[in-house]
């Protein structure tokens, strides 16, 4: 008797749970938690610029502007962070006329050492002002082009490893060096992603609710293609962002069978897209599942006046903002629950820090991990992306 | 003989037509660009104040948005217009900083004079601020409680049509007086939508375009239940959300068949979504059609310099950042061109202008407004966000 097949079932969470094991060995980014930092807070520390402007796209600004935009309004950096990714001439002119390039720092983030928009803006940038050791770092692989760049013209060199991929990048130097320049206690915050790693990995809550999510996820992944993460807090649009890249680069993947994989995100910010995609949500066809992040405590203490020239919703009076938005989430997720045939979770955050928004990032690392594992896909490539790259080279090319 | 149905086909572009042509009756947007602007452009002719503060969420705020963002880089505007939308505590707070308060104009845009987010800001920002006829303008429903404000404290109002829909509203005064307050040419933008209005209207290249591409989409809705718009240029993120907004609150519809509708909107912007989400269109399941926006001419000058520092992609030197970026998305629709099964279209913006960007506008209101006729739904209405809001209401009462 012989038996061959060309199907697989999804794998038992042990199984996975192994295979993840097993990749902590290979992939760099399950134990950048864990690395010395010493060298960044050293180099961070003798920074006199006052703006900070990372040249980078992609894996190489998502996860750093994450952090940032979800912490600047709390905490007074005294520096600026920037973010030159586009080659939009108009967002180039734009951003560079509110960066002080004489007081400014520029971090050159590229894994490959040939990203078309680092490297343009690289090249524009040193006709604008002169580039060199006092102003200039550069963060790539050992032996790229950005490497002998960096060599000839005696920059600061921080090396990327061969094993992390950009998009799970943000506990390494290209996360960091951006964080700790600002201000940012990057330690906390790798004590934040250190735990989930404990949590996870040592079989605790983590692992419950990771494999439980992801096991969802996969089981349904034809009936709900769609996941919607729906943040309550502005400050977390760049989190969606990041989150947006995580999943769609890790798992819109062609599968061992030959099977394209169907999981799509949708980021969205309460309650301001209450007004826009929750009518989708309630009425529309069952393809999505819902994840609601919720911030316990903005600790920002203004309120709805209990005297107030309109009487309209007078009912609002005397609240605080931070409880009011908690309750606008409360409502709207009532309002699905109540649907009772829309999947949904809800992660909440303490409070707006770094060591918070690492645990959540490091989560969600994990949970595409996972999910991609139980796929059966490659969710550290992209090979999707090469063919534009080299439509790109010819068609550069040709026109000269 | 005798014949019932619980089913229907779809029905032809010409009874498609007729229906629209009978809405232009009843449903206020179509009309919008043919109003009289001389109010309008009075009332803001005689401001003084430098700062101009939207009040409003949703319909109220992401039209004005969407233009206000496409042109601010382009146009040097003499006046800054912000968007309070958010009861997000940190957000209020931070854009209150940044408001010089003492030389701002109110706009408190509430079509019903009921939205909580809108109230409850207008409330806090009394107790910063005396709000009176020298800096707070009310538009809201003719009758509505804050038309009473209006009154009681002699405020200037302008008042919303009970027919045009808040996401249909960016060509009333919703959108018209905040952008001719920053001193947007507002005739000429009406101009770009009247001119769609007639090539639709009277059967030309806007009617054979918008037919066919409405027709696909309601044939495949199930096949391709997502419709990716792919953005290139930063200008048009606001477009972006302005887009998702219109698609997801009028197509997420239960329809005459009882059944749930399908289409699901994602905004993307090039070229940095290439390194993104753009892995998932080219690999993933073949659930997403794709339009993407391409600016004609950025009329911004700069350059990739002919020498530079770092000879890596040599091939890039001397070439402008609008040629690299049209390049780019060339480069990108081609690569998902030989896919050969992702269906694709492409709109070429000829310049950033408001004249432009009404034109698309329209264009998209138009589409829509097509595919909710095909589909057989009611396109204006949004009844799937109302249970959230008495959640709400009954939570805050109770708190009490």
């Amino acid at each position: 008797m012989k038996f061959e097949k060309n199907y697989y079932s999804i794998r038992s969470n042990e199984v996975i749970f192994e295979k993840l094991e097993e990749e902590k060995e290979h992939i760099g980014y399950y134990r950048l938690p864990f690395e010395n930092t010493d060298p960044i807070k050293e180099f961070a520390s003798k920074n006199t610029k006052e703006d900070i402007v990372v040249l980078g796209i992609g894996g190489s600004s998502l996860g750093a502007r994450a952090i940032y935009q979800f912490l600047r309004h709390k905490h007074d950096f005294s520096k600026r962070l920037f973010f030159l990714e586009s080659t939009d001439p108009v967002d180039i002119r734009s951003q560079l006329e509110a960066i002080n390039l004489e007081n400014a720092l520029f971090l050159v983030i590229s894994k490959s050492g040939t990203t078309v928009e680092t490297i343009s803006i690289l090249k524009y940038l040193s006709t604008r002002i002169s580039l060199d050791h006092n102003n200039t770092v550069i963060i790539s692989s050992k032996g790229s082009t950005l490497d002998s760049y960096a060599k000839e013209n005696g920059l600061p060199f921080f090396f990327l490893a061969e094993n992390v991929g950009g998009r799970f990048s943000v506990f390494s130097v290209v996360g960091l060096l951006p964080l700790a320049l600002i201000g940012v206690d990057i330690d906390n915050m790798l004590r934040g992603a250190q735990k989930i790693y404990h949590s996870f990995f040592e079989k605790g809550k983590s692992y419950e609710e990771l494999m439980e999510k992801a096991r969802f996820i996969v089981e349904n992944k034809y009936r709900f293609n769609i996941n919607v993460l729906f943040s309550y807090s502005s400050a977390l649009e760049g989190f969606n962002k990041w989150y947006v890249q995580l999943w769609a680069e890790s798992l819109g993947k062609i599968n061992i069978n030959g099977t394209r994989q169907a999981l799509t995100p949708v980021g969205l910010i309460g309650p301001v897209d209450q007004h826009s995609f929750l009518q989708l949500i309630m009425e529309g066809k069952r393809d999505k599942t819902v994840t609601f992040i919720k911030v316990e405590d903005f600790e920002e203490e203004i309120f709805v006046p209990t005297k107030s020239p309109l009487s309209e919703l007078d009912y609002l009076e005397g609240i605080s903002f931070s409880k009011l938005i908690d309750m606008q989430a409360d409502a709207t997720i009532r309002s699905i629950a109540e649907q009772g045939d829309i999947p949904y979770d809800v992660i909440t955050i303490d409070k707006v820090d770094e060591y918070n928004i690492a645990e959540l990032i490091y989560s969600y690392e994990l949970l595409v991990s996972i999910i991609g594992a139980f796929l059966q896909i490659n969710t550290y490539d992209q090979p999707g992306v090469e063919r534009g790259k080299i439509l790109l080279k010819e068609m550069l090319t040709k026109s000269q």
